[in-house]
């Protein structure tokens, strides 16, 4: 672009690049981490960013407030939640701002009702509908820096609503689209997303680059660093997510965490590089399985249709070759549901036809992920391979284009987790 | 009122009568005292009222939240003051919402923004302009009992003003006047206005009914129990007040505690009755005299428009005679003023011309309210006559049409007291 073409730039698009900055409730647990996390706005509003800082509440107040509402009234009404758990944020929003103008950066608060961040009208859980950018974009436009309450916006009801835990990640992704930013940096306890969690594996290294999919796959199968739907958000408008550490010295501009992604924006050689990007795994899984049941057509419907009609998640599910007229069929939930699941298929055990019922919660699952597995032939077969020279069983297989499940017993979890990590050179000797 | 006339009535009349309860920050302290607070509004709407209920934020909240905003910038911007402070009433509301409803009283919170109460742009110590009761009508047709953030509303600026400290029972009476309401009922920890601090006069009694104006007086001499500007309020909007206590067992409507009313209102018989409802007093007062200031045409001016440049209030103002072209100036300031205001007057000696300044700290202001007053000729005679039979010597005297206020050395202070209490038949023995 020569510098004729920057004249003719529209105004729009001479504006300042923006900057979408997350602070989460550890990063704002008192006001010196406010003023910590005041600090790295300040640098990067001086790399010349317009920035739009999104907090969450300060560490704890979140489950003080709920913890009230609960006490008095467990039967609550889900919009007085919202009223009282988003106070919260508020506070939060508030103090950033005061702090930012205390460091010489102009700053104000926004709330999700004064922007307006239009949501709908489940309360407690709301799905973010609109963002009207008019009223920031003034703002901005005045050079105000802005600081918005995150986990909240405004119902259709004219009142507070709730994004639901961790909701300040999906805030921050939805508002970084609506402001075009060129990125979204989430700032946590952490200083990025790992191939594995560091507690199990001490080998676990930092992924410097990932793209949406595999993110997403990782964040759906427990790792925690990053909420499934902030990354689907991201994924489906395009916003690079960072995830990086408040507590280090970087600051998002250094790309000093984890990139989250388009494939296409990858700079790290991933064609060339490994097949697999991170090996994730979950203690929470329950396997039940029905013997002999009628293989006839339907019979999928009757069995996961009680169970949906009551909020489970069936996560696997395997059908075993019909012998007979008869097959197997396994499938797994969440320990969270497993009492309830359970009892579920026994009410409805006339209606499903089956002989009888077999369950196991002392399973866990291991699954590897990557992009890299389209163009490496051969990895699940050495997945399994791996496992078998561990002496571990496979009792059930679930697959997608670029991630492979397992479940085991429980007791060979970390086993298997770094055996595979280890397999598929992970490990940060082998890095 | 035939039941013709009652079927004849327009709807707007047919309405439930309404009423305001108002209950302050150690009423609803903990999540046990919003409970006991609830019960009482429930009894209220089982009596038939359509109740809006004004709540502070949890006691110790506000200074908490406050206490945030000053340890991040002691220069705060007052917007995001506002915004962090308001958050203790919004949970307040909440809570108190769902603590009705576990009672089985439809409720709803409403924050300022959503009614919306409307108030001046002066964020911190904004004034209430506007409330649009519309959407609050509305809901109260639909049997949802309201429950209002008090101490804030929406500044023009679309950001949320607080009215400054105590004022949620401006909030209380501006509601109740917008409402229409019966009645705002003040709902505090001590059970009514007393004939003076009971602390300090064994024998004060409650006050069971009381003038608009006389409690206005005793407001401003330093009775605690309501915040002057409520009661001005509700004088000019002629709502009937009632200060009553939380923890007894009486509601609002039982007529409990002490009602503030128009002088016409009175059922008791304040005009065969006492001279005098009340003796208020005030150690926070300092007196400056100016000796041999040039007794010309403005002087005063040149005295106390220094002051007033420096927002400091001069109370009682006494002039003596003239005397070959001087004069001999006292007057009062508080306490908190006396030491900018010494070194003000000091700075301006010169452009007022005066000889020399005495000063002293070390007094105390002892005041007579009541509309009795009027019609009971030598009540300053007794007053000063009283005092002096107790050896008092009176320095200053500032009187309005229902009070009379002296400057006395600080430690005749509770002696006055208790001698003006005794002979104007303020007693509980004599009552």
């Amino acid at each position: 672009m020569t510098s004729a073409d920057v004249r003719a730039t529209p105004s729009a698009s001479s504006r300042a690049p923006r900057l979408v900055m997350k602070f989460g409730g550890t990063s704002v647990g008192d006001l010196e981490r406010i003023e910590q996390a005041a600090r790295k706005v300040a640098q990067e509003v001086e790399r010349g960013y317009q920035v739009a800082v999104i907090v969450s509440a300060m560490a704890g107040e979140t489950n003080r407030l709920v913890g009230y509402v609960r006490d008095v009234n467990r039967l609550y009404d889900a919009r007085e939640y919202d009223t009282v758990v988003a106070a919260g944020e508020q506070v939060t929003s508030g103090l950033m701002a005061l702090t930012l103008q205390k460091l010489g950066v102009p700053a104000r608060s926004w709330q999700g009702w004064q922007i307006p961040l239009r949501t709908s009208a489940a309360h407690g859980a709301a799905r973010i509908e609109d963002i009207d950018t008019a009223a920031l974009d003034q703002k901005f436009d005045e050079g105000l820096h802005a600081v918005i309450a995150g986990f909240q916006g405004i119902g259709p009801d004219n009142r507070i609503a709730t994004l639901g835990r961790g909701g300040s990640d999906t805030s921050a992704v939805a508002i970084a689209a609506a402001l075009k930013a060129e990125r979204c940096d989430i700032y946590t306890d952490v200083d990025g997303v790992y191939t594995t969690d560091p507690r199990l594996v001490s080998e676990a290294r930092k992924i410097h680059q990932i793209a949406f999919e595999e993110m997403l796959e990782l964040a759906s199968l427990g790792a925690k660093v990053l909420q499934t739907r902030s990354v689907e958000l991201a994924m489906r408008y395009q916003v690079p997510l960072q995830v990086l550490s408040t507590f280090g010295e970087a600051v998002g501009s250094d790309m000093a965490g984890t990139l989250v992604c388009d494939e296409s924006e990858l700079t790290e050689d991933k064609v060339e590089g490994k097949a697999v990007s991170g090996v994730a795994f979950s203690r929470n899984e329950a396997k039940i399985t029905l013997l002999e049941v009628a293989d006839v057509p339907g019979v999928a419907a009757r069995v996961f249709g009680p169970l949906a009609e009551q909020n489970i998640n069936v996560d696997m599910i395997v059908q075993n070759i019909s012998e007979s007229g008869h097959t197997d069929m396994t499938f797994t939930v969440s320990t969270d549901d497993y009492e309830r699941a359970l009892s579920i298929i026994e009410a409805a055990k006339e209606t499903i036809q089956f002989q009888s019922l077999r369950s196991d919660s002392d399973v866990a699952k291991l699954s590897i992920v990557g992009i890299g597995m389209r163009s490496h032939a051969g990895t699940a077969q050495k997945m399994f391979q791996v496992l078998a020279n561990e002496g571990i069983n496979i009792e059930v297989i679930s697959t997608s284009e670029i991630k492979i499940s397992v479940l085991v017993k429980r007791k060979y979890m970390e086993l298997g987790v770094q055996a595979l990590h280890k397999a598929f050179d992970l490990d940060a000797a082998s890095a």
